[in-house]
C-alpha cells in the first residue's frame, strides 16, 4: 500500500477515486453486482456523519420511526409520476416463505408508498400537524453502472417524512431542511450549492426539488442531498387529509428530504489528494496517529513515551501505530493515505527535548511544538484544519464556476458552468446528448433576479433564470 | 387511551402484549403481512439499547461493516444445514432494473452465506486473525404468525461475525459474547438465563449455540441473544483460511452472536403490569415525566415553575406535559400506561412549599420530596428503580422454575421446568406435539454436572444433564 497505487488525479480523476476507495479500505465491490461492501474505516466516516445528522434532525423536533423494507407494487403503482420514475429501478420479491406471491413486493426505492397510508391513519385533525417523522434505512435502486458509495444498488440514508397543514408551512420546511444539509455539509469541511432542480431533474412525484450540490476536485457535480415539496400528490392517492378547525377535511402538503452515504462519496472527492484521502476532523475515524520512532537501543523507551501520550490524549480518536517491522516512512504514507488529519512523529530526541512533530494533513506540512500545552495545540489544529479543508473547497469551487453565454464557451473547461436558461426541457435533453451535461440547480439567490443574458445559451430563446450546469457523478 | 383498553395480564397475556404494543404507540403492523412499523416511542428504546451495546462491543475491539442485503441463492445453498434450516424462511429477489435476474437473490435472513467469501478473501496469514466484526442490519425471515417485536418477517439486529486461528480461542469468544449480552440484558433490568441449545434447536449450520433466555411474567420463554461456534463448517464450503506460523494452510474457525429488536419485547414482557409498561431508566425514551397541576387562577404560575423544572433537570430525559384541556388523571393513566420510570406532580401547594411530589412507575408509590436537592434524589431514585426491577425480575424468575421428574408433573404450572434429560431429539419433538413446549438451554453451570435425577422426564432412559424446558415466544 502507498502512494503508488493511486492514479494521480489530474490524469484521471475517476480513477483516483476507485484506487483510493480500495486502498484505503473504505469499501469495495460485492459478490451482488452493483451492490457494494463497506468497510470499517469507511462505515465509521458514514457513522460519525449520521450521528450529527441525527442529533441535528432531532433537536429540530423530529422523531424517528422504523416502515418495513417492503413495498405493495400497487402502492408505489399509485402516484403516476413515481411509478413512472422508479420503475426501472425496482427489485422486486416474488417469492416469500416458500411461495410464490400473490401480491409482489417493492424492495423499497424510498418509502413514500411505503409509509402514507398509515400517515393517513394517525392523522385525523390539525391538532395532529405538522407531522415530522424521520427514517435511517437501507434503500435499492437497481444501478447498472455502479461507483462506490455514489450510485450502489443498495445505500443506506435518511429519509424526512412530513405532513403539514398548508402549503406555506411545507415548502418553508423544504429549505429549512436544505439548511440544515448545508449545516451537516460543513460539518464535513464541505461548501454546498444550494437552489432548486429543473422538471426534468426533480423528484418522481414532487412539485418541487431543492438540492444541495457539491463540486468535486474535478469539477463535475455530486447530489448531496435533496429536499422536496410533494404537494398533495401523495395526499390525494394515499387519502392524507385533516379535519381543520373549520370543520372541513383538507389535504396534507407533504415533503420528504433525504441524505445518504453519497456524502462520504463527496467528502472524498472534494478533499482528497494525489496522496489520499484528507479527512476533517469532526468525521475522521482517526483524528490523530502517533508514529513512534526508534532504534533497537531506544524502542522501550519510545514505546512507553508514546503510549502514555495516547493515553493522555483522551478528547480525541488516537491511534499509536506500533506496528513492527514497518519503516517509519511507510507508516507516514500509510496514514496520509488514509487522510489522518494529524501525526504525531515522536523520537528520543524529541522525548530528550520536550518536543513533539506534528504533520497536519490538509497542508502536508510539519512544525515541531512543546509537548507542555500540546493538548491546546492539538485542540486548536483541528479547528484551524477544518477551516482550511472548508475554505480550500470554498475556493476551489468558486473559481471553477464559468459563466458561458453559448455553447460554444465550455469548451473543455472543468467545473461549473453559469448560464442564462429557457429551462426549455428539449434544450436540456440536447445538451445532455451532446454535451454528457445537465442543468444542476438554480441557485437560490437566482430565483428572483432577472438573468444575466436574457437570451438562452442553448436556444436562443427567452432565458428564464440564471442556472449552473454540469457533468455529475 | 388509559387502563381500560388493556386486556388484564392474568386474563391473557398474549393479548395483553398486543394492547400495550398499540396503546403505548410503539409498533403496529403494516401494509405488508408479517411486517411491522416501529413508532418513535418503540424505536426510541431500541435505539438506547442499541447504542448502548455498540459502544460494549467496540469497546471489545470489533469493528462495523457492512455487507449488501442481497445473498446470492448458491451461497446461501453452500452449507448444507444452512440452506435447510433458513430455506422455507427465505424472501426471493427474481427481477432488478426491468429485468428478470438469471442468478436470483435472496433477502438475506442472516449474513454467513454474504460475508465469508469475501472474509476468505482479507485474511491471509495468521496475522490477520483474530477477524472480529460487526454489522448493524435489517433481515427477512418470512413470518407466517408474526408477533409484535418478537417475530416479524423483517426486523433489526446487529450481527457478529468473527474468524479465529482455532477452537478454544473461538469457543472462548462465544461464552465472551454471551457475557456481554447478560450486561446488555443487565442494562435493560432484565436477568437472562445462559446455556447451550439442545442439537434441535441450533442455529442451522453451527456446532454449538449458546442462548440468552428471558422469563416474560407469563413463565414463557423469549430467546433474547444467542452466541453460535460455526466451527470450521462455513470455513471449508467459503475457503476461509490462512496461513499459520508452521508456514501450512488451515480452516479459520468462525463464530457468529446476535441481538434484535425482540430485546424490545423482552422489556415488555418481562417488566410491564396490568397498567401498562414499566420502562427501566437507561432505555426509557422519557424518564421523567413532569404533570403541572393548576386551575384557571394559578395555571401561568405553576406552568412557568414546571417550564423551569424542566429546564433544571437537564441531565435526563425529561418531558413537560403542558397538554390543554387534559385532566391530571388523564396524564397520570397516559404516562403510566407508557412506562415512564418517574412522575413529578406540580402544583401550587407543592410551590409554596418547595416541595414536589414523586410518583414512581416500578412500585406504583408516591412520596413527597423537598425541591432543594432534587436532582440528587432524583439520581439515587433512577438507580433504585433500575435495582428494583432488576430484582423483581430476578425474583420472579427464580420462583417460577419447577423441579420436574415426569411429564406428569407439568400440570398446568406457569413458567420453567428443570428436568433429567436424555438429549434423544425424538424425546423433544413428543414434547413439543404434546406440550408445545421445547428445551430451552442446557444451563451453563448444569453441563459439567450430574443430572438431579439421572433417567430421563420423558423417556425414562438415562439422563446426560439438568435442562430447562418451557413453552416460548
Amino acid at each position: 500500500m502507498g502512494k503508488s497505487k493511486l492514479t494521480k488525479q489530474s490524469e484521471n480523476f475517476a480513477d483516483w477515486y476507485q484506487d483510493i476507495v480500495r486502498e484505503a479500505e473504505l469499501a469495495e465491490p460485492s459478490e451482488v453486482r452493483g451492490c457494494g461492501i463497506v468497510r470499517p474505516y469507511g462505515l465509521k466516516i458514514w457513522e460519525l456523519i449520521k450521528a450529527e445528522l441525527n442529533r441535528m434532525i432531532e433537536a429540530d423536533g423530529v422523531e424517528n420511526v422504523y416502515f418495513p423494507i417492503f413495498v405493495p407494487l400497487e402502492n408505489l403503482q399509485a402516484e403516476k409520476a413515481h411509478v413512472e420514475g422508479f420503475s426501472p429501478e425496482l427489485a422486486i420479491v416474488t417469492y416469500g416463505g416458500g411461495e410464490e406471491l400473490v401480491n409482489k413486493l417493492a424492495v423499497r426505492p424510498t418509502s413514500e408508498a411505503a409509509m402514507y397510508r398509515t400517515y393517513a391513519k394517525w392523522i385525523q385533525s390539525y391538532n395532529d400537524l405538522p407531522l415530522r417523522l424521520n427514517q435511517w434505512a437501507n434503500v435499492v435502486r437497481w444501478e447498472k453502472r455502479p461507483r462506490a458509495f455514489l450510485r450502489w444498488s443498495e445505500f443506506l440514508w435518511q429519509e424526512g417524512h412530513t405532513v403539514f397543514a398548508d402549503e406555506a408551512g411545507a415548502r418553508a420546511e423544504v429549505w429549512h431542511m436544505l439548511g440544515v444539509y448545508k449545516k451537516i455539509y460543513e460539518y464535513m469541511a464541505i461548501p454546498i450549492f444550494s437552489g432548486l432542480k429543473s422538471e426534468s431533474e426533480k423528484f418522481a412525484g414532487a412539485v418541487m426539488t431543492t438540492t444541495a450540490e457539491i463540486m468535486a476536485k474535478d469539477g463535475k457535480a455530486i447530489q448531496g442531498a435533496t429536499s422536496h415539496y410533494l404537494g398533495t400528490n401523495f395526499a390525494k392517492v394515499f387519502g392524507v387529509e385533516y379535519l381543520g378547525a373549520d370543520g372541513q377535511k383538507h389535504l396534507g402538503h407533504q415533503n420528504s428530504w433525504g441524505l445518504s452515504w453519497r456524502s462520504v462519496g463527496a467528502v472524498i472527492m472534494a478533499h482528497g489528494d494525489d496522496n489520499g484521502l484528507r479527512l476533517p476532523p469532526n468525521i475522521a475515524p482517526i483524528q490523530i496517529v502517533i508514529v513512534p520512532i526508534y532504534k533497537d537501543e531506544n524502542k522501550a523507551k519510545v514505546l512507553e513515551f508514546t503510549e502514555n501520550l495516547k493515553n493522555k490524549l483522551t478528547a480525541y480518536r488516537v491511534k499509536l501505530d506500533n506496528r513492527e517491522n514497518l519503516t517509519p516512512g511507510f507508516k507516514f504514507n500509510h496514514w496520509e493515505l488514509k487522510g489522518v488529519p494529524v501525526r504525531l512523529e515522536v523520537g528520543e530526541k524529541e522525548i530528550d527535548k520536550g518536543e513533539v512533530t506534528i504533520f497536519r494533513r490538509d497542508l502536508n506540512t510539519k512544525e515541531v511544538v512543546k509537548l507542555a500545552g500540546l493538548e491546546d495545540a492539538l485542540a486548536s489544529l483541528l479547528v484551524d484544519i477544518h477551516k482550511n479543508l472548508y475554505e480550500q473547497a470554498l475556493a476551489f469551487s468558486k473559481s471553477h464556476i464559468h459563466r458561458i453565454e453559448s455553447l460554444d464557451d465550455i469548451k473543455d473547461q472543468v467545473g461549473f458552468f453559469e448560464a442564462s436558461w429557457s429551462e426549455d426541457p428539449e434544450s436540456e435533453k440536447l445538451l445532455k446528448e451532446k454535451f454528457m451535461m445537465v442543468s444542476r440547480l438554480l441557485p437560490q439567490e437566482n430565483e428572483s433576479q432577472a438573468p444575466k443574458n436574457k437570451k438562452c445559451f442553448i436556444t436562443g430563446q427567452a432565458a428564464k433564470h440564471d442556472w449552473l450546469f454540469a457533468k455529475s457523478y
